[in-house]
């Protein structure tokens, strides 16, 4: 199948719906924890598939991590110290190394997804030998539980919450990353889809807001993720801003002062449901 | 095929990649001009496909007809006219008839959609019986030379600009349309992916702005379409302003004061094409 040029991956994102990727596949590997698939797609690019789900492409990367990171880093009023679980592919870590910080501490569970980025995604892997970063492969619960450090911002950059990714959307996980914020710090989660997941966003707000009195949700898009518009909710015990408290950086695809406003407005049927 | 329980639907948005649906075929029937086919998905309901491409599900079509409809209009500081080329399901109609507006004018090319949007989906069409519609079967490009009616707005509600839709992208359909518009009008068109056409967009701001002083692009998700992000180009002689002019009306899904603005708010790499 390795190098197969024609190759069709159907990802369904319900039992009756999803979305075909046709390409050349150029690895095919199963690690300890999942099956990975790269295959290389003309519309989309590269794309990183573990366990028949597609995790990212090259083509639309830039929504997903863009927003995730640059939204709550700039929320924040002096990020120094940086905590992602999951983000294997690198993605959200080169994002947070285009802030002055100090240190970025990756813990990805799988370090066949680390080798994987590190060959097949260069551009998303970029920052794995900056030397603000600490790559780690273990369990994010494990990892929050053994660490003395703490962090102004976590994300919580992990597939869907199914198997092992499942502990992540826990109350139980939310209380114990809130033990490693600093006083001021911010958890962000990836939170699935509006249209598909609603009351997964809405499970996930009560969960936080038990822990958090300030939980807010932003939203970007993500084509090739079911339903398109994708979710991210953060928390903190300290108030949330509406606008970016400094300038970001240059050159970004999608986020901007203004995007970042447009982030934060929620539809009302999703306003509804996390209000 | 009609009553298949099981039937699989394909669309490739580019050579290799697209959507997969699964439904029960409901109808499938040849017109003057193009394949009709409804199959009713379960994660997005019945869902209206013509010549292979999906239009509109039941659940995802609020997206793009209230943006294409509430933003527009509540730009105008006085709409009483509305002209609707192509729309043929009604769902745009729908949206338009929620103002406070004298006569609405629906020019669908196909008359089978209309009676299969009639037929099989009733919160589309519901508008139809409306005192204030009137539904025509013509070719938009047709009325549009023939009337003597001028119109506040004029949103072009049309398929992908292939085939018989292909003239609605055109700067000289731009021009015949400005001419029926009242001073003070705004002509809306349906500009496809940002993602996947951003040439188009490119290319469409341009010819409108040969025609109109202020061209302003404006953004929704579809997770049925290419790229799952969504473009609107509206073009108007007066200025056009960043905010609602009034409030919208009650007991919409996505669009508010909130997400109008959110809408305007262009990504930078879309901003870049067409500032």
């Amino acid at each position: 199948m390795v190098g197969e040029e024609t190759y069709w991956f159907k990802e369904l994102h319900t039992q009756d719906a999803g979305i075909l990727l046709r390409g050349k596949v150029i690895l095919k590997k199963k690690s300890k924890f999942q099956e990975i698939l790269v295959i290389e797609n003309p519309t989309y690019g590269r794309t990183l598939i573990l366990d028949g789900c597609v995790m990212t492409t090259e083509k639309d990367e830039f929504f997903y991590h863009e927003m995730l990171v640059h939204l709550p880093i700039l929320s924040h009023p002096n990020p120094k110290k940086v905590l992602i679980i999951g983000g294997g592919d690198g993605g959200a870590l080169r994002e947070v190394l285009k802030h002055d910080i100090e240190k970025a501490v990756l813990v990805e569970l799988d370090e066949e997804v680390l080798r994987v980025a590190r060959e097949f995604f260069p551009k998303l892997s970029s920052s794995f030998d900056d030397k603000r970063a600490e790559i780690l492969s273990e369990e994010g619960t494990v990892f929050i539980k053994g660490t003395k450090e703490l962090f102004d911002l976590i994300f919580i950059d992990s597939p869907d919450p199914v198997g092992f990714a499942k502990e992540l959307f826990t109350q139980r996980f939310y209380r114990r990353a809130a033990l490693v914020l600093n006083e001021g710090g911010i958890l962000v989660a990836q939170t699935e889809s509006p249209l598909l997941h609603l009351d997964l966003i809405r499970e996930v707000n009560q969960n936080l807001k038990r822990i958090f009195p300030f939980v807010r949700v932003f939203l970007t898009v993500v084509p090739t993720y079911p339903g398109g518009l994708w979710s991210f909710t953060m928390a903190s015990k300290s108030s949330l801003p509406h606008h970016p408290l400094r300038d970001p950086p240059s050159d970004l695809k999608v986020y901007s002062r203004e995007t970042h406003i447009a982030s934060l407005s929620l539809p009302p049927f999703l306003e509804n449901v996390v209000a």
